[in-house]
């Protein structure tokens, strides 16, 4: 009897693809070869560490689990995944450190003038401008899944209160100091300095944060979106921006990605676009494989799966 | 009996002012008016709000304290002053919550990208780059007084091993994992894989990081220097950043201020200058004027200044 196959849909480095050895022998493993198409591959696999698509998923007759090594599961939507006996694992959590890390980076990049700093050393000019002390503020989480918890972490120790908002009845961490359900939102807002925009998208998320949301906020508040460019209606948030409401957008994520060459947030001095970079890391292809081998050995043992999605729900 | 005279050296403006309704009714307080010299002023004055010179000291016949809005006391190194009974006090740990956020800025600034995606938007350019994770590394912080305790506290939230040197047998917080002395200083380094300088100027540290100091840290580690500009050998930086031992670098301060216009520095990319901003906050004022109010109250009742600065050793 052959082995159970386990294809990889692409190559993750010879540093990465050496921690294979310690995935159970019990499964076959094998690596999509380079510019060739995963339908041509995928009919005997059992297991997939990738993402796949519609056209794909017709011809795979015996995959029993996905993993991604990444978070965002939008391309999971279409009804024949969705409904099918397939799970799907996602690597939710993972990122907290580095996304949390890159939030922090764009907030304090807008509120400790590093914007105009590097505007100034483009001009060899040196000048004491003014900047914002964060502590004290109220941070608004919305979404508190792992990398909203990175964050809460990190805040607490600026010295931030922090609120949270999910739809789900999370628990409270210590580093929360207030959590509410999405019925509260408007309230949320009311309260909060540093919105950090943590959620996943889905059709209840889309443009979530609209005008009603942003005049909502105090004036002179920050918006940093570290999930989805889509939970936020970007002419609500240029028009808040011009107002003053927000005094600034940290924007890893736009609406539309690459964000277009006439877009209205090109050189805004107040907003950071910054490419969609904030999963990027010298340590996840580890860290993602390192639970791939761990549900491989769960899988073998007939144990739940780590991380698994609630398709339906889209998280 | 005329009341003992406290002398406001410039006017922090009227929300700050109006917390002087709090000071102790038995001092007359004054503000030097606009645009007079400090020494037209002083003779009879006991307790100064400010910072004082040379020839400006030789007039002040009846000075007991002088307390100062801001962190570092260069300017107190005339013999005359330092030998003087007259007390100094200074403003550290006040700054400790805008400094720490101004080391992340600049640290988080360089390890995700945000100095390249500024760039990018100004060509209108959306790409994806790679990112450095701190997570799992080892922040070495070169000084733990108000400022350098603020900054560890960030940084175990965000998951870094803190090591620490004080030339003060200091106490250990518990966010610092280990705590040695200067003469610990090289093997301090060989573990620093992100060095924050918060250490007061002294003719002791005066460029205390020199070629040997930088050769002893681990290749593409970062320095972030949010104390004083003196303390960093500025030749020997430029030739770890050349050589890559120093993956980069983010600068409050610089060897000379304004730096000057032909000065190497400029234009790099793995360099951040920041203008000597990290104290700026717009709280500040209010915490500064709150520990004098609190000291005049101290001074009434007999009982010792808090935040007294050795002016020997000049910190």
């Amino acid at each position: 009897m052959s082995k159970p196959k386990v294809l990889i849909a692409s190559r993750p480095g010879p540093e990465v693809e050496a921690m294979l050895e310690d995935a159970p022998s019990e499964f076959e493993i094998c690596f999509l070869p380079d510019g060739e198409k995963l339908g041509d591959h995928i009919s005997d696999v059992e297991v997939l560490y990738g993402a796949i698509h519609e056209a794909d998923f017709s011809k795979a007759n015996a995959l029993r689990w996905v993993q991604q090594p990444f978070v965002g599961v939008e391309w999971a939507r279409y009804p024949a995944f969705r409904d099918s006996d397939v799970s799907l694992v996602n690597s939710r959590v993972l990122y907290g450190p580095q996304i949390a890390e890159h939030a922090f980076a764009l907030l304090l990049s807008l509120t400790r003038g590093i914007v105009t700093q590097l505007d100034f050393m483009r001009h060899k000019h040196w000048e004491w401008t003014p900047c914002i002390e964060i502590a004290g503020m109220t941070m608004g989480i919305l979404g508190l899944g792992g990398i909203g918890r990175a964050v809460a972490v990190r805040a607490k120790a600026f010295d931030l209160k922090v609120i949270a908002v999910d739809k789900e009845p999370v628990e409270k961490p210590d580093t929360v100091d207030q959590l509410g359900q999405m019925d509260s939102l408007q309230e949320f807002l009311s309260q909060t300095d540093i919105l950090m925009v943590c959620c996943p998208i889905t059709p209840e998320t889309h443009k979530l944060l609209s005008h009603e949301q942003f005049n909502a906020m105090p004036e002179g508040s920050y918006i940093v979106n570290v999930s989805r460019g889509r939970v936020v209606d970007e002419e609500a948030m240029i028009a808040a921006l011009d107002s003053g409401k927000l005094a600034g957008a940290g924007l890893d994520v736009t609406y539309t990605e690459p964000y277009p060459e006439n877009g209205p947030l090109w050189m805004r001095p107040n907003v950071i676009l910054a490419s969609h970079t904030a999963g990027a890391s010298q340590n996840i292809g580890k860290r993602a494989m390192s639970l791939f081998i761990e549900n491989l050995h769960h899988d073998l043992k007939g144990e739940p799966l780590v991380n698994t999605v609630d398709k339906q729900k889209g998280y």
